[in-house]
């Protein structure tokens, strides 16, 4: 029904996390990035300078808020600010990684709500829509009152896996607050799953603490997280698999936010491969071998193209 | 601290869905319920009569919003904005049981976000606070920009359990989002968890769908939800654990909504006994035998308290 | 001006109050109405699934907020929330009868202004206009902040007596209240007014409280409202006109409220007709033979053209 | 119940609109008014200097936004902003005449809701509390979200007849939408009603168009408004009643706009006396004669004292 | 890129301050002004009423808010509350002159803000953009949430005074908060600045309290300022200017407020020329010989086009 | 007339930017800083733990928003969260340095006005009051609708050089935006003034770009700013100031930003003495000797308790 067009109506602009992922989005687009610096002074203020008029157009804004978070989300602020103030028609952000996800409910007392809170500035400062994926928990899209589209990553590594031809496969949550996200991914590889049971702190590592419940021995198992962080969960959890029988350990995880020693703890892990997606970007000394890195950027492009031709965006959704 | 006093300070009103609850808390505190009546018309709508002042107080508005639901929720609504009105203190809302909790999050396309909806007419009416029990998500406290009491009702069930004093105990998580709640209830009580893997559509019942994910053979099973609604999913979950072997099978949920022909269902279950709390009011024909309710009302009389006394409340909270 | 279509830029949906009028407009507009359907769980809760695609369309949801008031309310409040997630251009809110309109100030201490809350909510959920008909008090469009077409449906009545060819006719406000309404009604069918006096209580029926002022001995008396409800005012009226005198009484309201024994109340009135229009489905057992039933489709449809193709409505209006 | 007082926690301050009336209040209160001066510059805007703190008190702002309506009402806004960047406790704005009130909805095409924008206004600018008179139309207190305090002025008229011991009275609605505050008050002195019956535009003034509904022959006749603003109604209502047989005519309003020749309509009228309140400041050339000012301090520093001893207003009330 | 036209979409309407500009902005975007008159009624109330349609239109105001500033300003708001509620697509705000601006920040104890506060109820009345020129101070764009364009009336001076090719100029900036705003008119006609350095009050006139900062003797000084008020501030200036041994002093000051006996001064100073804008309307008895007004309508309908075709508006920015 | 006490009342907390003046200010108030820890994560992502509960406590955060300053920030954004889902009674944002400030205007197109960006989501998050020192234009405290307090840290440097009794003494100012500040420093100082002549880009140095206006030969000049940043703006004009024939040349900056290799310029600068004060923590290595540190922590204490006790600040305001 559209009579929209993209080239005349839409610009792309990428911040400072995440270029690559951009360009190949921005290309998929057949556009060039808008040009748009973020220059930081050395007081640590960053400045935006936006090269080209928006006036008019439907604006895109790709950033992760990996680290560093705070000046990732900052960039965000000013830029919808910026655009906001220089009569973009509309602005959308699409977070690849949305930083802070983890942080969504009080777990003790006196505790934030630090994903509320990002969602509600983000609105503030001007956005239209935001478009996000793999989010740690479902429920953070009722933190905004805008549109959110939440695009299905685990799709892209489920279809890897199956690729693969792996034989007697088994899903495994790393913790029980993933299960049903276990669950999902075994169906799309017709699967069953195993959770592995911690108790008590959250990066339990002993063996009295770590138990698996569900039949993995001789099998092949796949964890499945939504976040690669310090990589001590997923390496703690395929030694416990290993040690409880299974015949290898593959992790898939959407973002690869391989903090502190990450690398070397997925090295030393009996891992045998480690999916990821593009969401962040890895620096070259993080790419170590069993490390694989599937792209997004086709279904970004994709799914800014549904919307902007106003098609329906749910056959690459993730509820 | 305080020099605060709730005798002069502090009114508690009931709606119409708890009574006897919103009763027992108001003895508690050592108040009189506040005079209010609502008033259904012949033609469906409620008019909310407040029959004493209310200028200066902090009032606290008691009310789950059970079935009917939109009703109830009205009732807090048209509250809301009469206590505004007439310049309340502070406008409190017990929510012992929050209705549409479970509707948090987009599970396909065009869906509603319908809890973060309520969390907003409720802000938007005139609420300074809200107090829940045992909410589906957690993360729905999020859907608030106010202070919301997420109190814990499962310590109350967790007790009763512990003074029973049964052997071999296991917790079972009726599905795949709740194994994070069965975790934390077993912590308490000191027992290991196992999972019931649905595959499949929501109520899935068929041997083929249902299987056990761990070790229960021989063993006394908690089922553990917060919500026992139709009775079907707690029935055909005791049946599965009963044919896995179970010894015995009893279930905890809080809320007890105990929707269309659930005590026939509970009846005709396996289930040994079927624990619940009083934030739903139960009427006189849904009080089966099997049925046991615990009374939350000392916990929403503590919380009450602590909040007019500005002391912690975390201590009866649930994250 | 415009080179707007409406086929290919609005959707129109029923919720579950009124389907017979809204497929008539949605008929008028060429359009088929869009498929979604609203699904009340055994627990009370409703689920709205929007079943098409809204992405980028104008959107028309119609729904009365007849009984039961707080559901329908409910319905419009959840689409609002599905409509606005899922992207819809704008979201209209067509609102035939809109309940709870007759609460639209405080009548004593401690009172809600529950017209005001839900114009508030209804916005907070993300409505961008209403559309309504002969509301209870003008000011309540005031209510909103977003534009309100408020539709005449008067004018409906009006004509249909004109044609009657009636002699010797006098509009009658059945009470103090509805004079203005009464006298421009008058006005458009060229005729003199009278008032039902009423002292002391809203429904009041005795004699000593109930008195003429004006002439009406010998004439043709319409008794005019915005809305029927008990019937009890409209026939308690009609008594007391031809107590007074009159010759026959008829009676028009917009609003068929027609709540509890109604039906009983006009058949054993000496009502000669009834005229009301079709913003609130009757259902048979009250299409009782002395009730007229006029549509307001035809000025709803043509209110959404002139909508669309930003022609101006004020031809249709009700100020 | 309350240890508040007024003296240590209240500042009263008037604006330029109604000085006479402010001293009176605050002198009821006990108080002297608040140091605060308004200069106008020449180039027509104006400064509000605040001379003394307001940080932690209770403040009122005194002001009717009468004629010049734009500059009495910019006052109260400026003097909002200051009071809210000083950190006064709470701001709360008397109105004893709320100008615009007569725009309280669309009467055409294209038309604004002034009333509903003013109270918007004083809403943003910071007001917690308002408290007004005799508005033009009750739904106007719907137009806020923030508490509002609607006095009834009509009492302090009512007693002042009431002891006038006149016979054989009739209460008169000068038009079609007055009649409820005509039968208001004609209940509270015990006499029955009539209402001029205008057609056409709004002052119609020939005999064809101005005819009277109800009886007054030989009776004597109270015209009731809420405003007298250009007194032409009130005089060629006082004319259409002498003809059709009234004994005498006095006339009853609130707010003494007395805009343009008023006065001279008023003198060469029949009428006998006119009463009015001081709710709007009368400059010496225009109190004639027959003009009775009965004064509202009373009323209004009761009114204040409640709110802030918490204590209930409603008896003060205008429903 | 664009294919939009400005016949058939845009709407230009002017208020009662400034129409001579008004009709030279239309004429330039080739429109008839749009039809909406004002009425100000006796009571002082001032009704709008907009005689053609604006239901999709893109809509500008054009209004400074001169003196009478509150009434200027009142018609705004009420003109944004029509359009609202009667659909318009979107509505800018053309202030040539933004009234009230000085008064953008507290300069002593309980000061209001009174910029802010205007920006703040202009958004609220339904304000989508704003244009504006030579802004008091460039920090009350931020006010706005919504987009400024800022235009620099200054640019028109100085294309003026280049074309008079004086020689040996230097620019005076008339107090120390404007010496920015010298050095940027400065830079544009290529010569120095030198300051008056005025110490105690803001009207400081005696010697002792005014000095030059800079070099002027023998010099042409153009003494530059963004309003003329009083007149005094130029006058005494252009007297402190030529004893301190200028050769001549030239005036230039976008708006000409020119409040009380301003001409007087002008007439009585030594200043050559006095270089105003057409931004106020300047009535005739005030268009002294020293006067030469220099007309913004070019360049407000520039900004009118850009901004309607999407094209970049910052050639024609005053940042 | 307060009964109000700091000790049982206010709680103030020290975030991660400046501890040592937290502290100070903490001591003088009688206080202990309140227990709360803020945790980097290895992912960049801050964790806030309040160890204490902040109920019904007026609440103040103490951070500066120097480099970094988006962590700084954010710390801030999350604890105001945290508070206010805590229930504190008020939270007062303590900001000694304010960064960002000088993007506090669009200086060209499609900037940002990051300023207000950051004024408004510190109120989205929950600020009630914000209290700040010199900032960089006054105007910003119009980006706030909430109270803020701006405290005047130029009179501590001015107190500073009264004490030291200099001789011959002219003020300077470093550009032509801050003339304004210079005057009043001057006039604290009994001192004339001068300015520093820049054309061309912001930090231009080469001779033909900085002049000097007005008479310093001979003198003691003291380079007055808000802001030390990278030093050069200080050192180039203290090397203008001694060429044009300075005797001494001093500077006087409130916030020590001292970015880059701000101390080797400061060292190398013709300066005789930088006096700046603490409302940035200095590390030990840029502690030079030149350097003079006062302290303003007298300044923020006497603040606290005022707004406390509510007792008039404005006799600590800089306007």
């Amino acid at each position: 029904m559209s009579n929209k067009n993209i080239k005349d109506e839409v610009k792309v602009f990428s911040l400072s996390s995440n270029k690559p992922l951009a360009e190949l989005i921005a290309k998929n687009l057949g556009l060039e990035l808008g040009q748009c610096s973020i220059q930081t002074f050395s007081d640590g203020e960053i400045q935006v300078n936006v090269e080209e008029t928006v006036r008019g157009y439907d604006t895109y804004i790709i950033q992760s808020t990996n680290d560093p978070s705070d000046q990732h989300l900052m960039e965000i602020l000013i830029l919808l600010d910026a655009f906001k103030r220089a009569s973009a028609k509309t602005i959308n952000v699409v977070m690849p990684y949305f930083g802070y996800a983890r942080q969504d409910r009080k777990t003790k007392a006196r505790e934030p709500i630090t994903a509320k809170l990002i969602a509600d500035i983000i609105e503030k400062a001007g956005a239209n829509r935001v478009m996000a994926m793999d989010l740690h928990a479902t429920q953070v899209q009722g933190f905004f009152d805008i549109p959110v589209d939440h695009l299905n990553g685990m799709a892209i590594m489920a279809e890897y896996f199956l690729a693969k031809k792996l034989e007697d496969v088994v899903v495994v949550a790393p913790d029980h607050g993933s299960v049903k996200r276990a669950r999902n991914f075994a169906d799309s590889i017709n699967a069953p799953i195993a959770i592995l049971d911690r108790r008590g702190p959250r990066d339990a590592t002993t063996d009295s603490q770590l138990s698996v419940v569900g039949e993995i021995a001789g099998k092949t198992c796949i964890l499945l997280d939504d976040i690669v962080d310090t990589g001590r969960r997923v390496s703690t959890g395929a030694h416990a698999l290993m040690k409880s029988g299974a015949k290898e350990v593959y992790a898939a995880c959407t973002h690869a936010v391989l903090s502190g020693i990450a690398t070397t703890y997925l090295k030393d892990s009996p891992l045998k491969e480690m999916v990821v997606t593009d969401t962040i970007e890895i620096p070259t000394h993080k790419q170590i071998d069993k490390l694989t890195v599937l792209s997004t950027a086709d279904l970004f492009s994709e799914a800014i193209t549904r919307v902007h031709l106003e098609e329906p965006v749910s056959p690459l959704f993730n509820y």
